[in-house]
């Protein structure tokens, strides 16, 4: 049984994975960069204490967690290798995994270290919106490295089960082609979307253009760091999706009523697809 | 004071619409052309009573509302027009403009009829998921034709007010590019993302695939009418839509962060006023 967790980065999914580790019995220290934030989280009841520098929060800690956009994962990697305790799991919870994978393989040496990615988030940022049901349900996808041992694969799993979620062990190169396509992309078109309307036509705008610009408003940090370190799926992907659009226009201004209900109803039965599959 | 009035399709937007004039004191007859849907609109108290035939249905009422989708309100108007008292108010509240004021316009006499758009709805459809505050806040867009009598303008913003929202009088062919933006645009996006991923990717979905897909449930029917209707300015705005991504694309294919991140902090900001101005 785990006792002492730290985590590094206490904002959404750092500070909901806090909360959650708490509710198990788990002793949860926190670092944040920003102290006014990791205040905040510790106000929160989100972790047991802040520690002032990142080598004290995972100093004693039998799992540390890196709740941070990817590019600080990386940096953070070779650092709390050295600091944590050699029996400790160190996973990362961002949302592309090769720039992890790869730190990790060029250890050259078995470590308890592998890249972690929680399928669940939401708009909102920052330890005021952490919530311990966050991950309920939903999948929690490991990818580990060569190098990642047998037993961090064991605590891995163990975490997930503590948030209450599914783990998946997949490949780094699978993981960020798969969440391109699902995540990434989706997030890109919402961003599209809401900064290429006119504003007059805003003066009509209804409930399902806010649907379709809510991914617009996520945390823009890591959104960035996503970006540049997926960025080949990311434009394959959605370079794609473009010429699957072009081809409902083409439906479109074809006006023929047949094609046009068939073109919906597909959409329409995909998309329940997508609940099936998703939803937990 | 408006003592009766009839709705003419029994769907989301007509139960609501009815559900909200009962509330006011407003005796409403319903009509709908699937004999069941209209049983289980009277059977939620959506209407007060529903007719076996549409003239039986307008006969008597001072106010009639066409709410069926586009190509229904253009086949049905000619006969409400006859059927119902001269001195009723006519209105529709499809989502595409143009083919309701032109075929007012080929009246050549002045009436008491308009087009008019609720700026409102869900992805639920059918009379269960009717809802009376449907509209509360929400814009009425109304869009008369030269044949458009005073009269009418004035009773529009009475049942505007009946509805809890807020009358805009807006030219048709200005409300049908307008809309194509706001709501045509975001449909069809979502429409085709949902048809476009690969199966294997909904593997990894998570919230944010389930929020961009949201509105590819919505009415299929209804949906085909508005793409066939307006599919020139669909069309055209999609066009532009695409090449907004394209540029987005080369930001993410330069891997240039901070080009990465003014792109995502334009984007938030745009949503945000996209909220300012759409949620009541």
């Amino acid at each position: 049984m785990v006792q002492r967790a730290a985590v590094v980065g206490l904002g959404l999914i750092g500070g909901s994975i806090g909360a959650a580790l708490r509710q198990t019995g788990v002793s949860v220290h926190g670092f944040d960069t920003d102290p006014e934030r990791a205040a905040r989280a510790r106000a929160l009841g989100l972790v047991d204490e802040v520690l002032e520098n990142i080598d004290a929060a995972v100093s004693n800690a039998e799992m540390v967690v890196i709740a941070t956009p990817v590019l600080a994962v990386v940096d953070l990697l070779p650092r709390i290798l050295t600091t944590a305790t050699k029996a400790a799991l160190i996973v990362d919870t961002a949302s592309v995994k090769r720039p992890v994978t790869h730190s990790i393989d060029r250890l050259k040496r078995p470590v308890h270290a592998l890249g972690g990615h929680p399928m669940a988030g939401k708009e909102q940022s920052g330890p005021e919106a952490a919530d311990p049901a966050l991950f309920r349900g939903r999948l929690f996808v490991f990818c580990p490295s060569a190098n990642t041992t047998d037993q961090a694969r064991d605590m891995a799993r163990s975490l997930a089960a503590m948030l209450g979620s599914r783990p998946l062990f997949l490949d780094a190169e699978e993981h960020d082609r798969l969440v391109a396509a699902s995540s990434h992309m989706p997030q890109l078109l919402s961003t599209a979307l809401a900064s290429y309307l006119d504003p007059e036509s805003l003066a009509v705008a209804g409930p399902g253009l806010v649907d379709m610009t809510r991914l617009a408003l996520s945390d823009t940090s890591m959104w960035r760091d996503i970006f540049v370190t997926n960025s080949d799926n990311v434009a394959a992907v959605t370079r794609g999706y473009i010429r699957r659009l072009e081809e409902l226009i083409e439906i479109v201004d074809s006006q023929n009523i047949e094609s046009i209900a068939q073109m919906m109803e597909a959409g329409r039965a995909a998309a329940e697809s997508i609940r099936v599959a998703s939803i937990p």
